[in-house]
């Protein structure tokens, strides 16, 4: 007998990665494609070469598998729709529908979220979420993603688009977004968030600073991880300041939605010790009563590497 | 054939309202007691009394009733547990469980929630919100209270306390709110919040207004209202800044949960017209481009004097 298998495929400016997943979490196989090699193909070309690529991993099995679903993740990926719209990273503007494409080559459900939203069922289906109906999970990366999980269901809303807490304002008129807005919380907590800050503190600091000596435009998180564990006070500060800004943020998720957990997915867990202090003693300071002590932070239980193929294929399990 | 009907009982410091609703939502007869007369009584007696006065309304209809359940509305219920946990305007501390008492009367369904969840469930099942599957309600009284629902169903979250925007931070550190923390929501557009804002502009003002002849303590939004209306400048501008507030507000939900629309209940709804084009204004100029000119802002369809009623009966329907 076939074994079952969905495809999951994390659609990503750079690359376009896919794996067959198995019902319990194991990526059988997997492959990925330079998505700017299609910049100047047009969209169906692009889902034509995934489509050829899925084919090819499903034949080049060492045992037979049986495809039940694809699941896309993707920038701006709508559920209801199938569609991605106006991806700012993407060589193709405008909407296009990834679910009217994929039809062409498969009678099989094909289901398209947002990549913080695979990521979030991802951890539900196959990470440290399993037995959770209620929490959040938020993708630090580039950008700040977020996925809702409430009475074991992600939060779609009417059009498709909730779950852009990145989004939501951090401080009032603060800081320019990258979405036009000002003062979203993506603007401080993000990598380009953190290293703003970062810089503004290395540019006030007093103290000696390794940090001090690393060219601006070259200054990275783990840079920073690097210089806090040898000590280096102003990096430390610098995650302080970062945990802080989570805390505070996560306060005021609690307050909306009451989850049994807030997952932190992303490179920046790396730094966890650095963080976890400062992130706690905000929420359980800032929250009401009813909530202290309650919530728990987590470090997501999925693999970087992995967890958007998982979390796409999680779409379709 | 008996008519069927849900009991609703709203649980409120200063009455207890209850009526028999049937599945259009007409209140057949209802009756109110007064909680604070039950003060040097326990629990269970109060909730002895809501029984027999309940049994009173179903055998004194005109019609044979046919009782299907029982709903309450309550500061601090919890849906999960059946229970009013720590109600601060209620004579009862702790945790009392309604549903245990209930249950030596009615061997029915008895659900318990807050009263802004009721609401939210009253303007789905009744009002304003029939044909809507994502859309979140702020009642503004006294205090703020908030219900969200998504996919359908009413987000309780993880402990049954979820829905708690009022005490999201609206100003990080700002004005000490009743419950306990400083810059809830709450704290600057619930009633007891728009006085604050309306002393401190009236103290700073320097043109002429009518309310600067009205006692302090005597103010209420209703003179302001009032004032508005005759064209009083800082009336119409203290309207402008609460509308403001509640924009700023609403674009935050729309990120977290991206609804159809947003409900406002309340007797502030009368003041519409001052409030709404700032509302209006200032959430289409702080949301994504995603969700510009998308979410609704609407009073709530539910009649005042009723919703509390209908809203409980609603977690029976």
């Amino acid at each position: 007998m076939p074994i079952k298998v969905a495809a999951g495929i994390d659609i990503g400016g750079t690359n376009t990665k896919f794996g067959l997943v198995d019902r319990q979490g194991n990526t059988l196989t997997s492959d990925k494609l330079k998505t700017a090699q299609f910049a100047d193909q047009n969209f169906a070309q692009y889902m034509e070469a995934i489509h050829e690529s899925i084919d090819s991993l499903l034949k080049n099995y060492t045992s037979p598998l049986e495809l039940i679903g694809l699941g896309f993740g993707a920038p701006n990926g709508n559920f209801h729709t199938g569609t991605i719209e106006y991806a700012p990273n993407l060589p193709w503007k405008d909407i296009h529908s990834i679910k009217q494409e994929m039809q062409k080559h498969y009678d099989l459900p094909i289901i398209v979220t947002n990549d913080a939203n695979a990521a979030a069922l991802g951890e539900m289906k196959f990470g440290g979420a399993k037995k959770m109906k209620d929490f959040v999970m938020l993708t630090l990366g580039t950008g700040l993603g977020s996925g809702i999980i409430a009475n074991g269901q992600l939060i779609y809303g009417h059009d498709g688009f909730a779950g852009e807490i990145g989004h939501s304002s951090f401080i009032l008129d603060g800081r320019q977004c990258n979405c036009g807005n000002k003062g979203c919380f993506e603007a401080y907590v993000s990598s380009i968030g953190i290293l703003h800050t970062a810089r503004e503190m290395i540019d006030n600091y007093d103290g000696q600073t390794k940090l001090a000596s690393i060219d601006s435009k070259e200054l990275s998180v783990k840079h920073i991880h690097y210089a806090a564990k040898e000590g280096d006070q102003l990096a430390i500060e610098i995650f302080k300041n970062t945990g802080r800004s989570l805390g505070i943020k996560m306060a005021e998720i609690v307050s909306y939605l009451s989850p049994e957990a807030i997952f932190l997915f992303g490179g920046i867990t790396k730094a966890w010790d650095f963080l976890y202090p400062h992130i706690e003693g905000e929420l359980n300071q800032r929250v009401m009563k009813v909530f202290k002590n309650k919530v728990k932070v987590l470090a997501s239980e999925l693999s970087e590497q992995n967890a958007a193929i998982l979390g796409a294929s999680a779409l379709v399990w």
